[in-house]
């Protein structure tokens, strides 16, 4: 079957359409080729959570809320795989919270910051960041592209929102006093052991969630929120709930396969 | 770091080196795009099996060594990724045993079977098929392009090696009555539930492994080897391994970065 030819009643029509707009995205210039070997590691790691958003990702996305609520200079970094996987849902939650989006690449080019930003600017995205050269920086301890930063963003936020990351920048940007928020689907990633919040959740899953806990918010219950929370808790309960998963999913594959 | 100054020292230089070479072969119309989110799927997974040859793959490895030793007409199919990550070692096992290689495509095209065997042949396959217009044959219950198939090959072979493989073809060549011999890092898959044989390994280590266990048989040896074979046990086996390499890395990471 083409990729093309998919019905939407597929099982696998969401996970099938994200490759297909993915690997249109490397030909439009906007993926790189290695955000599609990530996205895959991505899609293995979602099948072993479920393929849903389960209890220990809705209350990182919770404490993500209460934190992006209550700090002073918050960011989002945008790259090519989130600019095709979720840019009407990164767009929504940045327009309606004032929260900035900034392009951030590993394998920059102008062409790549420019075909990503007018992806967000067709969907009517008010804070953009990271585009403008004069407004760049770089930061101390990065050997990759990774260091250009916009000084309005990245450079003096006190919390980052990094989804699909590598694990160099996100140590680096804890390193610093920044806290970090990452989405990541790996629970065992440097990216996912170094956040301060760590979702281990599918990045289509979490923006949506993300605006609705954001605007259920006020301070004293986003404070409570960030109290309560423990990263390390959270983890553990992710591996817990993919070894237990594993078992059942092997079960009900066997007794339909050997039936 | 640029993915083209990796040292041989870096933790990582094998894993960014099969990166570098799939991403390289995209552009050189040997892999297709899907392949890289595919590769990234078997990253994810390899990971989770600790990046090693665990028993019950070396298990699986015998049996399928076995298999081949007492097959008829075996078949080893070739696809984009396998003519990257292991062109030299299929071929050496292809000529050392006479089991013939076919190229098999589920993005078919000319050019690309054309360049997959341009590698092959380089190489000095001896025993390659797939590349014959004259000796295709279509077999029945396919979707994919994968129904086209050499009729000295996979068409009458009784013993089919798919490595990296979609689920449906696997499926389909067990209804026929052939055994199917997968290497399949997720052992969930429908490939590997399907299978006759699961090894549940990285490729790039099942050639050479398979190469030693197959020169070391006789048929007596290769018979009680089948007779003690359980797929289902070696399943069960790569699914408890996996869980408890979870936990203990959990337990090493979280040492690490927060001692």
């Amino acid at each position: 079957m083409g990729i093309e030819d998919i019905p939407s009643t597929h099982p696998r029509a969401q996970s099938l359409n994200m490759r297909h707009a993915l690997i249109q995205g490397v030909k439009d210039g906007i993926v790189a080729d290695s955000g599609l070997i990530a996205h895959g590691r991505g899609e293995a790691f979602d099948y072993l959570i479920g393929e849903r958003t389960n209890k220990f990702a809705e209350d990182a996305i919770e404490a993500a809320a209460a934190l992006l609520f209550l700090a002073k200079k918050p960011i989002i970094s945008v790259n090519g795989n989130t600019a095709i996987l979720c840019p009407k849902e990164m767009t929504e939650f940045s327009n309606s919270t004032g929260i900035p989006l900034e392009v951030n690449l590993f394998y920059r080019t102008g062409s790549r910051i420019e075909n990503i930003a007018k992806i967000f600017h067709s969907l009517g995205s008010k804070y953009l960041l990271g585009t403008d050269e004069r407004q760049q920086v770089e930061l101390d301890g990065f050997d990759s592209y990774r260091r250009i930063v916009d000084k309005r963003g990245i450079y003096q936020a006190d919390v980052v929102v990094v989804p699909l990351e590598d694990g160099d920048r996100t140590e680096n940007l804890v390193r610093m006093g920044k806290k970090v928020v990452t989405i990541d689907l790996n629970p065992l990633s440097r990216t996912s052991i170094a956040a301060s919040i760590t979702v281990v959740d599918n990045i289509i899953r979490f923006f949506p969630l993300l605006q609705e806990k954001y605007h259920s918010l006020d301070k004293e219950r986003a404070e409570q929120v960030i109290d309560n929370y423990d990263n390390k808790v959270i983890l553990r309960k992710s591996l817990e709930t993919i070894a237990s998963l594993w078992k059942e999913e092997l079960d009900k594959k066997y007794s339909m396969f050997h039936s």
